[in-house]
């Protein structure tokens, strides 16, 4: 019979919506997982201009066999208005990545960026408990990367945002969610921090800037950057240049999808 | 790396819409034919609502790597609305079942049941011409069908459609095809035809009815039925008890799908 065994009438539908589309891994590698779980979905990729986002996303919620959607570029902020509901993770951080149809017909949204990056170093057998932190950036990644490494309970976070408002309410969960981190605001140093974490979109594509003023790091420190595109950036460049330990962006969003396939096929 | 290898972010989409859905073919089949011509794409089940249909599918038709789709039950009518442009059998028949954009952004329709029908009858070496054929049915799919077969050249067609301006329609049309085609209107009849074809809805799912009134064929019969659902109808049933070779309308599908994958991937 000339047909393919992946798809057919019965596969329940998932999409990453974005803009530009073409660089995203999760149709790949979410779909890898529904099959390894013996479950007839995909995961296709959706290309809305962000012109169009409003109109045409709670339509395509209307189509019966689609269950999900992960939300990237530039949609993460807009896409929590289309959840009715928030899980544990995106209620905390106010932002979601990711959202999917419950039982009732509601939807409900959840954020995995955070869980992502503390997976991505504990892949890496690097661990963030009493460690001392700096963390750049505080926007929907930033604030999902602050909260899960929260829970990590690290000994110092040093917060940086331009926006004091997020900032603030960083701190205060922080402060609510591991009270013994000593928690501290400001300039973004790398003096004093056993690792150093950018959540800003300083550097992504072709911003050739790093997010912090710095010539040289030293070797012990370790680098993170939750931006994937371009998958060196010019901070990660510079670590590798002073010989520091670096995790991708891409680690992190590897880190999500076993935890996003959970969510998606949770009853 | 833990991925498959049938789609990614650059994977373009195509989509089968009816309701329901979950006994449509055209996603393993259209995709098996996309990945033979090593094109990157996949069509995916798209499950609409009736009542979702007007508001939903000009938006999904605004996700920009979204190519083309096929419409089904019960949508081939409220398609023809989406086509900014008729294709050749599509214009003769005011009826489509594929959508497809075009590389000035207008969407172009065109209908494929009509030479699925007749590419079943020649991958069973039955030819058509000068033969003398009843079609009962010209709705959509009827009317293509009709079309198709005027263009073999049959000596005799024997149309039936309750509606009377339908019928006088294709009479019309089949006169200027085929000139030396004998057009015959009124009740269904067996009698005195080669081959006998349904096009229309009745004996589908768990309609019990034939589609005319008949007890037994002559064995000589070739009998034809564009339900795909069930596979054998009442009329096959009773056509393969009394000897006849049948024609499915799996079969009349299955002719569709290279030629509607030409047309998608037309330039």
């Amino acid at each position: 019979m000339k047909q393919v065994d992946f798809i057919n009438g019965k596969t329940r539908v998932f999409g990453i919506v974005g803009d530009p589309i073409e660089q995203v891994r999760s149709p790949e590698m979410v779909t890898w997982e529904f099959k390894q779980r013996q479950h007839n979905a995909v995961l296709i990729p959706i290309h809305i201009a962000q012109e169009d986002f409003d109109d045409v996303i709670p339509d395509i919620m209307r189509i019966s066999n689609l269950d999900g959607m992960i939300f990237t570029i530039p949609f993460k902020v807009k896409a929590l208005g289309l959840a009715n509901t928030l899980g544990p993770q995106a209620s905390l951080v106010r932002a979601i990545n990711a959202i999917k149809r419950q039982s009732n017909g509601d939807w409900s949204g959840e954020i995995f960026d955070g869980v992502g990056c503390v997976e991505a170093f504990k892949r890496r057998g690097i661990a963030l408990k009493d460690r001392k932190i700096q963390l750049i950036g505080l926007g929907g990644a930033g604030s999902a990367i602050c909260v899960a490494v929260a829970h990590e309970h690290p000994g110092l976070m040093r917060l940086f945002d331009l926006n004091e408002r997020s900032t603030e309410q960083m701190v205060k969960l922080v402060k609510e969610i591991s009270p013994k981190t000593v928690v501290e605001v400001g300039i973004s140093r790398c003096d004093g921090v056993d690792v150093l974490m950018n959540a800003s979109p300083v550097g992504m594509l072709s911003d050739a800037r790093l997010p912090l003023e710095v010539e040289k790091f030293s070797k012990d420190l370790v680098v993170f950057d939750a931006i994937v595109m371009p998958e060196n950036t010019p901070l990660l460049t510079l670590a590798q240049n002073c010989g520091c330990e670096v995790v991708r962006g891409r680690e992190m969003m590897l880190g999500q999808i076993s935890r996003l396939v959970d969510y998606f096929l949770a009853t």
